[in-house]
């Protein structure tokens, strides 16, 4: 029986590649893996791990021979690779990992010809660690996988994608890329960007160490991420940034501040409610209701 | 030998009275434990849990005859106690956990006799779960216990009350009331608020269920608390919290809307760094450094 992804192209043998290429290989899913980094040390970790077969320090040479490429760098980074690819592999089927999606699909849309065998993934997995030494093959089991939806789209394409994520254990949700990234702006970038300013704002009182809890630690861990994979999810992602932090501001002005301001305890407690009537039902399960 | 705490008055048998009861029994450092509630249910449980020896409804009949009382109700009610104390217990030393120390401590300097045998605490303790029911013997071991420090208090009674806190296990911290605020502010409050508008703002959004990871439960995970409580540390710290606020405010619009705005890559990425690094910082140990 043939693995059903034959030949496999890596872009990028970070956290999310590697794993990925840990999880086609644990489940015996790939007939070959080749990883493309631009440095050699994070290759052969990669190599020696086990998580890819062959490696390249060139886009165009590592996904020459690819039936599916995997683009697994920085956001920043994903159309340059994607107008390498068209050029040098144009009938590959062809996904990425980034947390932002308008972007990089408006791109792909723009340039490629249709239906699009590019089709933008978001597996939300990873954590503050990185790097091939971090890979995991379990790193994608239960999680969600955002892949893009639209009219543009190869079928065949689209099924592959769906297939891979679908293989190393995650659940597929279908979002409309400019939907999908207003949406992640309100629950992922801005908590990011939040929480950078809250530590920083503790930060400039001098020594907190004492004053720290609990509630500080939660809240800012994900400050802790690296600031140009941040930076870089904020440029590819700056109007619906902008905008939701807007209505965050707003939010905290109109119903916090002036609630305190006047002394309004009904009203501040309303705001506390709803936050935590929010957290509430956005973690629910399934079912819960 | 007589225990340390002859007769111990805990007014407020939530979490963190009926722990504090708890951690005293167990080390038998009471002779006798008082607790006074406003429900009948909530004394019974911390009854049946043996966290106290005997149940009031009265704070004026519970402490009588105590030689120290613990003040552990909401933060909103610990001056109305206070004026009771004075006049049933002048002999009494005193002391609280509100989460919020200037309002309380300058009512008890406007109103005690020097020296005051009042001396505020902060046991930084505690979690979203409350009443006697969830009370533990461990709660305060390895917190830090922030005390009011001051000219006007009565050393005996400053004595008494680090006693207390290093007997259940908390490292006691010296800090003045207005400094304590200004500070907790920025450490805890605010973080508090702004994890609530995180969670509303995404919650907004509508059904977001499949699109929430690790980074926004962590983030959000203090909006879980109860709003009477938030309500009350808000309304009795509300200059720190405003003024804190706003710097808040100026920092994601100066450094971050700003540079997202301009495209500006990096300082984007000293915004997420300067985060990256205070958070760090804050939650070094000693020695880290």
């Amino acid at each position: 029986m043939n693995p059903p992804f034959e030949r496999v192209c890596i872009v990028g043998v970070g956290l999310l590649g590697a794993s990925l290429g840990l999880a086609l290989k644990r489940r015996h899913l790939a007939g070959h893996i080749t990883g493309v980094g631009h440095r050699q040390s994070s290759l052969d970790v990669a190599l020696e791990r086990d998580a890819i077969d062959t490696a390249s320090l060139d886009v165009a040479e590592g996904a020459r021979d690819a039936s599916l490429v995997v683009i697994a760098t920085p956001a920043s980074l994903v159309t340059s690779r994607l107008d390498i690819l068209l050029a040098t592999c144009p009938e590959a089927m062809v996904t990425d990992v980034a947390s932002t999606k308008a972007a990089i699909c408006e791109h792909a849309g723009a340039t490629w010809p249709r239906p699009r065998r590019f089709v933008g993934s978001h597996p939300m997995a990873g954590s503050e660690k990185f790097g091939a030494a971090h890979g995991r093959p379990d790193l994608y089991e239960g999680a969600v996988c955002l892949v893009e939806q639209g009219t543009d789209l190869d079928s065949a394409a689209r099924k592959a994608v769906v297939a891979l994520w679908t293989a190393v254990g995650a659940e597929v949700v279908d979002v409309e890329p400019r939907a999908h990234d207003a949406m992640l702006a309100c629950t992922s970038h801005i908590p990011h960007v939040v929480a950078s300013a809250v530590a920083t704002l503790a930060g400039r009182r001098g020594d907190i160490r004492k004053l720290v809890g609990n509630g500080f630690r939660d809240t800012t861990r994900i400050a802790g991420g690296r600031p140009e994979i941040w930076r870089d999810i904020c440029l590819t992602n700056r109007e619906a940034i902008l905008a939701g932090l807007g209505e965050f501001m707003a939010l905290l002005n109109d119903d916090f501040m002036a609630a305190l301001r006047d002394g309004d305890g009904g009203k501040l407690e309303r705001f506390f409610a709803e936050g935590g009537a929010a957290r509430c039902k956005a973690l629910a399960r399934e079912g819960d209701e």
